[in-house]
């Protein structure tokens, strides 16, 4: 069956298809009897708007295109869920997409988002990028794109974040306060900004509370799989280090993974070893112990990245200049067991 | 800046737009020579094509829409994953937006994705869908439409899904086969057919085993707050029932909540209760002790689905006749401590 049209109904009720056009749309030179029956026609065909044909002409498409590195990432999941509601509420359909942590995968992302013509994206950085002419390209065709989580420093547009070095220093501030001396850093890859943030955070607040910074102590998660990672740098750890009292995870899954080890070795959570976390999964407050860890504002992250971007749309739109804008999500500290 | 179009590569080259478009389509009829500089062009002037013109000619836009009731959920956000990747591969790009378990919300979205000409619909339905309208309204303007894990029995399309009765069939048999005999049952809401599904799994198992089945040790965990039910329903089942040795669960969400009330109450697992979830959380085999469950073929449904749909587009456009598939993906049991 093809899709019912204006046509179909102008034809049904011997009328222009302008008539009917300008009766739907509620305009005032069409009389309120007409309105009525167009409408009432309208729903007995079962007639459905052609967005795409409304498209051409506004020149809009009312969707944004996301690229995130996984959606099955409690962190990137709850973001996610504030975009799709945040855009519902604005007018504005969702197409997701993932880079999977590959630059490549991004490059392609951003080609057939374009050709969708969306109407602006949304992009958290894989962590293979650390080149932006991909993303330079976008703007230079003046598409509306903001990044969120990770960002990349030297690329000039809209950005939402949290402050990471900011908040790993408070994490392991909490713990020296807390007696810890001898504290490891699980750290992820060396490029991208969140984890380099991360690392500098950590020692930044050895360093400022007098604790000798020991790079021996530094354990690098730098492939995807946090869990083992976690596991198989925690039995290193404790063969190296007799004497590590704390560690300070760069993300939940890895402190899971540690928690597992210590688990099937009978090491004993905060009294041997405490563990401090980032991201605050939903799991952390589950887990026997349960984790502390840095609560990241996810959903919150979604919905502002968004009215930032329908924002920039609406701007672009009206011709009114950009200025972009850095928006700084505050974190906080989730203080439980494991510490 | 206005996007660059197949006029301003025709302009560019003092050649028509016809042969521009087939130059870049690599049509027969247009000279090596001609070819090549058009391309040399298109890349010079950063050019993109226009998937919405495109689309307006073959009655095509590329994209797919998927309902489901929520993302920040395990077993969905690996179900999108599924889709996602499984939908680029094809060409097609993934609308998603989630009705919250709220039938209004799946109505409207249903809605906004026909304005949207999506070529097809994935919709895995929400706790209030018994009613399908609003779904045979889709079938009947022979849009295609594919129903995954929360299906409606009733309605005439493609589904697939795993056999929820079954499978806790199964896992309730297991328990038996221990040595268990007073099983409860924390079930989901009346009205979604996996939970009707789980439950009468669980009743058979006890039936066919010479158990007799008591209303009183099943607790309905219906709004959609699991880890608390979880809790909140342990609290009650303990003191309702001194002997009660097992609990299976609708889900391993609602699992961890009696996990937690055990661990607070110095209950034992497996020793004084066992426990059996469902859908076989990352989580599960992380907590303390590991939660026996039911494996659910996530990733894999929103492949499936995913191939079904795009199947049935490509039937509609060479209009070959559609006959309907009911895809039963096989479930298994992770066995864990637990039990």
């Amino acid at each position: 069956m093809k899709p019912i049209t204006l046509k179909d109904i102008a034809h049904e009720l011997n009328i222009s298809v302008t008539t009917v056009s300008k009766a739907l749309k509620g305009y005032s030179d069409v009389s309120r009897v007409t309105k009525k029956a167009v409408k009432k026609m309208a729903k007995k065909l079962n007639y459905t708007p052609n967005s795409v044909a409304v498209n051409l002409r506004t020149q809009e498409t009312k969707t944004i295109g996301v690229i995130i590195p996984a959606i099955v990432h409690h962190f990137f999941s709850n973001v996610i869920d504030g975009i799709i509601k945040e855009a519902k509420k604005q007018g504005y359909l969702v197409i997701t997409l993932q880079s999977n942590e590959k630059l490549e995968f991004e490059k392609k992302q951003l080609k057939l988002l374009q050709q969708h013509r969306v109407d602006g994206i949304l992009i958290s950085l894989s962590n293979e990028t650390y080149q932006f002419d991909h993303i330079n390209a976008i703007l230079q065709k003046n598409i509306p794109l903001v990044m969120f989580d990770k960002i990349g420093k030297l690329v000039n547009c809209s950005k939402i974040l949290i402050d990471d070095k900011q908040a790993a220093y408070e994490a392991v501030s909490y713990l020296i306060d807390k007696g810890y001396k001898k504290i490891a850093h699980f750290r992820g890859a060396l490029k991208p900004q969140n984890s380099i943030d991360r690392f500098l955070g950590y020692k930044k607040a050895l360093q400022d509370n007098g604790i000798e910074y020991d790079q021996s102590l530094v354990y690098i998660c730098d492939n995807n799989d946090d869990f083992n990672n976690g596991y198989k740098y925690a039995k290193k750890m404790f063969e190296q280090h007799k004497n590590v009292d704390a560690v300070f995870t760069v993300t939940d899954v890895v402190a899971y993974g540690i928690l597992k080890y210590c688990n099937e070795n009978n090491i004993k959570i905060p009294d041997d070893i405490a563990i401090f976390g980032f991201s605050n999964w939903f799991m952390s407050s589950i887990v026997t112990p349960k984790i502390s860890s840095v609560i990241q504002p996810s959903f919150e992250m979604g919905k502002k990245a968004t009215k930032l971007l329908i924002k920039e749309i609406k701007n672009k739109k009206s011709k009114t200049p950009v200025t972009f804008k850095k928006v700084v999500l505050p974190t906080s500290l989730a203080i439980r067991e494991s510490t």
